[in-house]
């Protein structure tokens, strides 16, 4: 490996397929020949006959072995204690040494938070890290933030949730000025709670670098009104979630409505092309990965029950964050709003 | 009329589409011959040529004749203002008199929620009135409260929505103990905001007549996971859009999955009946019928948008609700909360 070519911390035991999604995901990278190399934390057991298969992919590979290794039902804390020099660990510490440029993992999100949290340290500035998740509209893609490492988030976070949103949007999709709402609720009289009303204070000079939009409600998130939209992770969660659970619903209602008769059947094999796009749209491995945001380093959460394609997916966007700006951005727009409300900075707890 | 029967109470002004879609959808209601009446208030310029035009109409109708309606963006305390004797108000007051058993509007939700509290004012012991929609799910439909008649709600409201959400799915989905989610999310130690956790601990014991199943996450709302969801009217307001315009995007999807190539064009002509069938299922017409529990008088509020099937939908509803036994229901639960919990009595504000 060479100091220019951008290095992925892989945690190659994460995920309820691992390691075979993974390496299979990683396979699939390699052999798009970007500038890229692997460093797999795993059993080298498992992994190495994946590489003496595939001399490709060894070239590009470099296994750093553990046979510990995180479960996906542990709590947070279980992990913490016990998961120091699991493969997770060591993907994060990875980053931390400065040996790679982003880690990334399927495995036990709330470990990984927690873990992260502990490994890298937040940025000085940043208050609490936030989870972003990409999100499919009609224009493409939007960021949604927090989307559940917080449960609750002050008018200040909010407004660091929406410096992050910005840098990791130009980014992953190249935006030169996203736009940023604040998620709200429509009512002109009852203009939400009490912390997104004073972020929304805070936002509307445009300060800090940013193209504050406004408030948008939860359609809006979907229609990608906003490049970004800002919540705290309570509600974030629950409208991914929501959203995942609906897109499911309707997914279902589709395939009965194709199903339901010989002549729907049959109407259904003539559309089977853009019916297979269909699927794949709504797949969640094509929006993989959520990225913890406001660390010291890249970390990148794939989808538990991903399989390879997803995986890929989420390594084509660490590619994407590890070659970018995003840090500098980042820490230039939060000097910028800690210059403009020192009381922001004195606030930072642990 | 007669005492016997049923009285709906229809703000026939209210909605982007009324009297025309009003009308109408009281029209189809009227054909189907249940035991019901209608008091109509509006102009009666404009609503008397639909009951000359179809004397079975008419033979079920009254019309309370004013000349003032609510504009569909007036801001709520605007609507309180100007509003007394308008069609909306009226439409309430007939409930509040005893005229009408319950108030039916597609009109301004923010000024319809406000007159509601105001003339119906709330049932002793309810801190709060909510705001419940019907969601579907492949298990037929689940009740969401509150969808936004408030932004914030401490434990003792949650566990009153708990309460009023259980009478309410008795009352129109015919269930005799229905199961009780509280909307949370996942990771098994950020058990989500301190209200949630609070009205969980208070549910736990199962007292006041409650089958409480425990935290559910966004995904199970469309899964059907319970029968009712209860969060604060912000996340679930929240929620409540983020579905909707997921559904949106989804439809939009499978539309151009279904006119990409000429063969799936082909495909979605056979497939018609199936999709036609589907379409109905997105419709928000087809579940239309947001209800304010809480109040001393049912008020049932219809999609703004409707057309003459979503509104004949809210009154089917409103019969259900009429012909159930909810108020007694909701007071009898309330009272053994608030006997088992003094301290929830005593916080009632205005």
């Amino acid at each position: 490996m060479t100091a220019e070519t951008l290095v992925l911390s892989v945690d190659a035991m994460g995920g309820d397929h691992a390691p075979e999604s993974v390496m299979r995901g990683v396979a699939l990278l390699a052999a798009e020949g970007r500038p890229v190399n692997f460093l797999l934390h795993g059993d080298e057991a498992q992994l190495r006959p994946y590489l003496d298969a595939d001399p490709k992919l060894a070239r590009v590979c470099e296994i750093a072995h553990t046979d510990k290794a995180v479960s996906m039902d542990a709590k947070p804390s279980q992990a913490l204690r016990g998961g120091k020099n699991s493969s997770m660990w060591n993907a994060l510490q990875a980053v931390k040494s400065g040996t790679a440029h982003v880690a990334i993992s399927a495995g036990n999100t709330g470990a990984l938070m927690a873990m992260s949290k502990l490994v890298l340290r937040m940025v000085p500035g940043v208050h609490r890290p936030a989870l972003a998740a990409s999100w499919p509209s009609p224009r493409g893609a939007s960021i949604v933030l927090d989307v559940g490492a917080n449960v609750e988030a002050d008018a200040e976070q909010l407004v660091e949730f929406a410096i992050m949103g910005a840098a990791y949007s130009k980014a992953i999709h190249g935006k030169t000025d996203p736009s940023i709402g604040l998620l709200n609720i429509g009512s002109e009289e009852l203009k939400g709670i009490e912390s997104v009303r004073q972020a929304a204070e805070m936002l509307k000079g445009n300060e800090f670098g940013l193209n504050y939009y406004g408030f948008v409600e939860g359609n809006d998130i979907s229609m990608g009104t906003t490049d970004v939209v800002v919540t705290d992770g309570y509600t974030g969660n629950i409208a991914l979630k929501t959203a995942e659970g609906t897109a499911k619903l309707v997914g279902g209602f589709v395939k009965e409505a194709l199903t339901s008769s010989i002549l729907s059947k049959l109407g259904a094999v003539l559309a089977r092309a853009g019916l297979k796009q269909l699927k794949q749209r709504l797949d969640p491995g094509n929006v993989n990965g959520g990225v913890f945001l406001g660390l010291n380093g890249i970390v990148l959460k794939s989808h538990g029950g991903t399989d390879a394609e997803g995986f890929a997916t989420t390594l084509r966007l660490a590619y994407s964050v590890g070659n970018s700006t995003f840090h500098q951005d980042v820490e230039a727009s939060l000097s910028r709003f800690q210059a403009s409300h020192p009381e922001a900075e004195e606030a930072v707890s642990t």
